[in-house]
């Protein structure tokens, strides 16, 4: 596929989406894409018309979901975003950046939620249609220290869900950096020492 | 598992909710029915508030959807069914009625939407829990005969989706019945015969 594909990772409160915007800023001034490409920014859930309708649906705690039944939504939510937007864009030669993408399942639906791995491994390779990316950055911070930057909503299905909750998704994204080769980005620093790590990664990693 | 499964399948226009709301009266004075057993009428897709709340963005024509997205949406709302409503009915020995399940999705989304059948019936069990009805009823209506029963909708993503999508929907239900012993009733009938052909069918499989 010509186009490169970059995913942020990281729990709530990790400084995701401050840094999704700054590599969106940056990153078509950095030299590393190619003339002509540009740079879509994008996020899951919710990336596309039916991803917008889901969201509310995904994230509100209101209607009690089932483990099996978010899983299976949050997949439907990838399978249409890789569809529609992604493969799309990549295969024109463009890049993405996703905040969030199939590690969040693994992490939130796997470790947290206890879905068996082996099913939610399944389930993305079907949501993907083999799909992976060409860097995930993680940005990695404690659960406590997320919780003094940004205190967790109630209102959210996972903001809400507990700190025990928390503790096992920040295990697993750990688990799941050692065995799917993330870029580990310490995110304790302030937030531009960050982006300068961030943007370090990039230059590692996809200048051609 | 104490409760019994009753699922009735068929085309859109084959009189499915008709029968349905026939099955749901007759049944509990019909004397199959074990005392202090009470019948549960649902339906998918929404038979649960997660599935109300698919219900519009399943049906509705308006957002483009991908063809493994919709499965997996039809998925997470089946899962979520089965958790929440079917499963704890059947444990307290009660029975349940629905108009359509997995059946439906692999008519329609496998055979209708060309989905692959492998992977329709792996999501099949992902989303049933392993849980398969006691009894399935087909109603056995032609495209051309439910078309001048009930003209489709064009709003409707199913019913508008035109009539070789509606032929290769009822070719699949055809195979399936073969391949999953439901029970044929000819539903070209007046509607007093085919209630009377349903009422046949539970006779001689639900009976003690």
């Amino acid at each position: 596929m010509p186009g490169r594909f970059l995913v942020v990772e990281g729990i709530d409160g990790s400084g995701k989406s401050s840094q999704v915007e700054r590599l969106g800023h940056w990153l078509p001034r950095s030299g590393l894409m190619p003339a002509g490409a540009r740079l879509l920014v994008t996020r899951e859930p919710g990336g596309t018309p039916l991803g917008e309708r889901l969201y509310p649906i995904l994230l509100n705690r209101q209607s009690p979901i089932h483990s099996r039944a978010e899983l299976l939504l949050f997949a439907a939510d990838r399978a249409q975003h890789v569809e529609a937007v992604i493969r799309p864009a990549l295969n024109a030669g463009h890049w993405v950046l996703s905040d969030r993408f199939s590690g969040s399942t693994a992490a939130y639906q796997g470790y947290g939620r206890g879905c068996s791995l082996e099913l939610v491994h399944r389930l993305e390779q079907v949501a993907t249609g083999g799909l992976t990316p060409d860097l995930t950055l993680w940005l990695d911070l404690s659960p406590q220290q997320a919780r003094t930057r940004k205190p967790p909503s109630p209102q959210d299905r996972f903001e809400g869900a507990g700190s025990d909750f928390t503790e096992r998704v920040a295990h697993g994204f750990r688990q799941l950096a050692r065995e799917r080769g993330w870029w580990r980005i310490p995110a304790g620093e302030p937030c531009t020492v960050v982006e300068a790590a961030v943007q370090a990664a990039c230059h590692s990693t996809l200048a051609a």
